[in-house]
């Protein structure tokens, strides 16, 4: 039992993503890809930005490749680096040239997180330069038509240390998501865990009632994410409440007071 | 007289580890196995976290592999690097490549202590993708089904510079661990050091007694494990009172008070 | 589908990239361009610098080698550095040095983002000894005559600790920058974008609109770039107030009351 | 004239060194050592921690491994590192490991000095797993029973910074160490340098003068090791109450106040 | 066209550099050499720091290399490191070290910004000591007579954190620094620009105006190099007010109002 | 003309080193030595310390190894470190490790300078057990009789950051250096400049007038090294104020008021 591994670039999605559109998002999407303009995805965690990613790129049939950012990804991680293989010293792209080498869709994930360079070295990409500079190699990669940059970040969580510079944001057309409406929500779940409407039903409204919580005690809202985690363990067996305490009040907070008054939202409604 | 040192894949566990449930941990975990969800725990130093891991892997016949974090813990120390061996460079997986390759359980062990690039290098392994990207390698690692990862920490200690991101709570089902109910408490200190119940007993009415002094004084009250190191001292013949000052008293606080007031507690048991 | 790549001193421009000037930034620059002094942009985001120096390029038929400045940009990724290739140890020039070496201009942009260390391996460069002191090779390189250094910031960003030195700024001729005026920016995004002289109006009328609140809830009003991505939106056919969201309002801000206010502000245009 | 140098396993004390027992410090060490857990000595600098870890490992016949903990100490340098020696790569143990591997005692002196990495990586070993997990080299390496784990700390300058975490010192089994009494500590210092025991209870009267003035201007009073240097310095000739000036006065304090409060007690003494 | 690069200690100047003496600058230079000891130049940025180690370089005959320190600049930047060449390691001087070792002249220019190790590291050069530790060689090397070390700040700018530490300063014989008088001045602006006595002159009053503006809005007044650039430009023939907008207003500050002050001093002279 | 190398251990003193001593320092340091106990010097800078060790080094016919300590001086730095040369990795020794295991005397100059790892290596090397951990060699360097540690510092610039531990302190004996008496330095001025006896009293005059000044506007008064070099541009030719200005006053302080005044005071001499 060994597990499967693949180039990045041959990660082509075959079978269409399950995805509900919520607003325009598709055709913006597909009027920036198709105008060679980056796009920056804005909202917060498990409301089905990744999701997104990957129904455009099964759309646009070309191969996705994700990078987590976080605050020790330098520049060299995603350009690229040289590297000792066997005696000869060799040039490994990182992902962001692989995805412009191979006209790939290249999603940077939680990009305000990523260090300063990170964030400088996508500008020539950004504008309708559209080159990333190799400086290592003394070179200059010109993206062919059909590579798209996206990023996304969680505004709710910027600080002033990680906000995005103007001279970034001013790059990218932007679209916003946000969770999708109760009817549309529970049918995401039904679909994902295999509950009936019934159950998925009560899940949004607790979920509701969790995002009324936000700025009083909770950093954030319970996502779709969680919802569809809850629901498979009560489609395991879990009992509800049960499932509801481990699969959603303890991922969002370690709180005794507020932990107690989120299970109490959830045995009132189940 | 050299160490015996094995492969971490190889680190099935044969015999039972001992270990008493205090609810439905036990479900919980196995439903979220079963439904390929990551888990996290939660709960104070030694109060079984870690015994609980041993037996969950025990009992679903995988290899244990535990990373204890700490603030240097970076994502290449979890997922590999190249190191040069004999001329050849070859690529070393790190504990959580290894782990999701060999279907291993996976323990980060104490995670807000580690860098925040390896919180978010989990993140593509905690959701529905469960892939590990290597951006190094420039591969992409598909975890089998029997791969799980758990992530732990204490409440107790987290501080705003280490709290970890929603974006990383709301993919995991929680578990939330305490120390166990004093019968059963006494029973696991007998078992565990050859005490008899009497003995045993006293020393869980002298740790309920440090536990009340918690936020009054300690930071922390006596652990299950402190009991058990206590009590193995006392049955290999140091008196009581010695045993309590060296194995609990002088472990939980360094201030001359309290160390004075805890020692009377112990003494005025035994 | 592999993208084009090329040695950065052979990214000479063929074809005169459009440029409308907007003062005598033009003869002021040949004027230093001829006496061999180093010159400063200063201006906001997005109103032509870039394209400033690709036509100054075009203009002297010079290759033009561009740096985005950040700050882990060190001496070393400027000056060059010592790689190791199929055991050869071979120093390979920075862009700096390539610049200098083949008489290019070299434009490092966002330059108060460097290292220090960056502005003050400029310094023996940027007066009349014209040197570049490659201390890891113990040699200096002469520049000659048709090398030129341009160096540009935004002085509305610039904080406390980003701030240039006396001793690197008495070193260059300074030019400012700043939005076209109406007439001409409207041409402008005419001639980038396709839309009609009606549409590029408004959008010149709606970036005012933005530009005026500045420091009254917006860091920075809409760049002249973001309005040519708006326009070839509407351009591909989103209906302008959708444009004008995706292509301008999320990406100045992400500020709830500051959307509404930007996004009326489109409706009452379109 | 060259330095004599040896493995770090081979250094097995062959002479009893001289210690003398203050409390129960040698019964509770063995009970701990032959129980297989790990023990924290806690108490102020040259009080006699260093002499008892080579008298127990001297009884208990274990080589001392000792490592003296800074804050740039790395979990690398206690478990090992890959280096390259004459083309082929090797794995070298660091001290830890090396105690390990040989059943030694390994003696952390100041742990709380050291980076937060080094306290996590001796986690597993300092509970019932007892085993080393060597991530570089994808192995775990289980302790012999004859491996011993020692930590020490001064907790009169423990910071809030450099504070050991709970679940840490909840492994240990703590012994507190202190200054002799007068008759000890006197018995101790003839016996060390060679003064008579007039000499040193003079000397062991100056000693407690100057610990009266801890926290009075005195970081510290004058630790027993100070006594010996400076009956050293009496022993060879040097009057007594220079002795006392360069050989603990000066060691104690540069404040000039402090500095001539403290000779003149030495000057009343002798 | 290929730069034309040399060794540092090839850098003899053949040509009397244009050098006016201010005081008694040159005899004590000159006395300091034949004494063997060094040198601190204190002034402002662009006074002729540099043009006068030129000038002494050629006066005594002696090869200079000009070291530009930053806060990134290590003590083996300056002694020098081993490099792996061609599979051999071979020890390569850094600037410090070549010029100990060719008896040149080194000259830390902004000395200040250099890390402390730099600082320390000239210590054992700078007494009679006069050698050079290279650590990494184990060796010592002794500097010839003719060696001179020279360094220089700006005491306008030093900052509690970047103080010369006296154990440093207390090594150097100090010469400062100021703009020439104004006759003088005009001088070397003619004679190095090619404009006349009259616009010469006019500049030299703007400068004057400029520098009683330090501390009242300007962080400096204008610097003869300034000066002398202003003057290039108008001698090439861009108007007088425009090249002191773009050659000296715009080069000291980026605040509208004291750009707009500073303009109006040069309209009010030409 | 270049420069003479020699090996750190080979720095043998043939000649005794002008020394006169101030107090029983020699006696002391003589005792110490024997003793084998390791020695600090405390004072200002500029006093005569290094001179000092040159002298006894010369009298004890030991090498001397100096290392200047700095902020970024490693543990690494001072053991020493595994470097490929020719294909083979070899050990190289530190100064540290050198001094140990020739038998020198090592010196480590301003050693609160030092990183934290420094002064914790040199521990073991400064109690009764005198041997040197190699850990990166697992091996333990016992010293020889011949090898002595001394170390120094100013305390006068002893920040809390930078205060010696008294872990470590407590190890020394410790000896106090200040400057000479007046007739006393005035000797060393005549004999070390060549200036007549009338010449240099009036420099110690002078110097005795700036260190009535420390703490009331300069940091440091005038060392005995300052008054040597001074004295040395008399002795070639410079006016006595000149000399003054330029080797006292301007290596003392850059603020314009104290030169005023620190010149007056010279110029009321001279």
């Amino acid at each position: 039992m060994q597990a499967h591994s693949l180039k990045a670039e041959q990660r082509i999605i075959g079978q269409e993503p399950y995805y509900e559109p919520v607003a325009d998002e598709i055709e913006v999407f597909e009027a920036a890809y198709d105008n060679r303009l980056p796009v920056m995805l804005k909202g917060p965690t498990g409301c089905g930005k990744t999701r997104f990613m990957e129904h455009m790129a099964w759309r646009l049939k070309r191969p996705l490749i994700t990078v987590s950012c976080h605050d020790d990804l330098t520049a060299a991680d995603l350009v690229g680096r040289f590297l000792v293989k066997n005696g000869e010293t060799v040039w490994t792209d990182g992902p962001l040239a692989r995805a412009v080498r191979f006209g790939a869709i290249c999603y940077l994930d939680e990009v305000v997180e990523a260090r300063k360079d990170t964030t400088v070295v996508i500008h020539p990409l950004a504008d309708d330069r559209r080159e990333l500079p190799m400086e290592k190699l003394g070179e200059l990669l010109e993206a062919p038509p059909e590579f798209n940059l996206t990023i996304s970040f969680n505004p709710g969580y910027q600080s002033v240390l990680k906000d995005l510079k103007q001279s970034t944001r001013q790059r990218f057309v932007a679209l916003e998501f946000s969770y999708p409406d109760p009817e549309l929500e529970a049918r995401i779940i039904e679909r994902e865990s295999g509950v009936d409407g019934e159950v998925a039903g009560r899940l949004v409204r607790f979920a509701e009632m969790t995002r009324n919580l936000k700025g009083a005690g909770l950093d954030e809202g319970a996502s779709t994410r969680l919802l569809v985690q809850a629901a498979k363990l009560i489609h395991h067996g879990i009992p509800p409440a049960a499932a509801c305490r481990a699969g959603v009040a303890q991922a969002l907070t370690d709180d005794p007071d507020m932990l107690a008054a989120v299970n109490e939202l959830s045995t009132s409604l189940f």
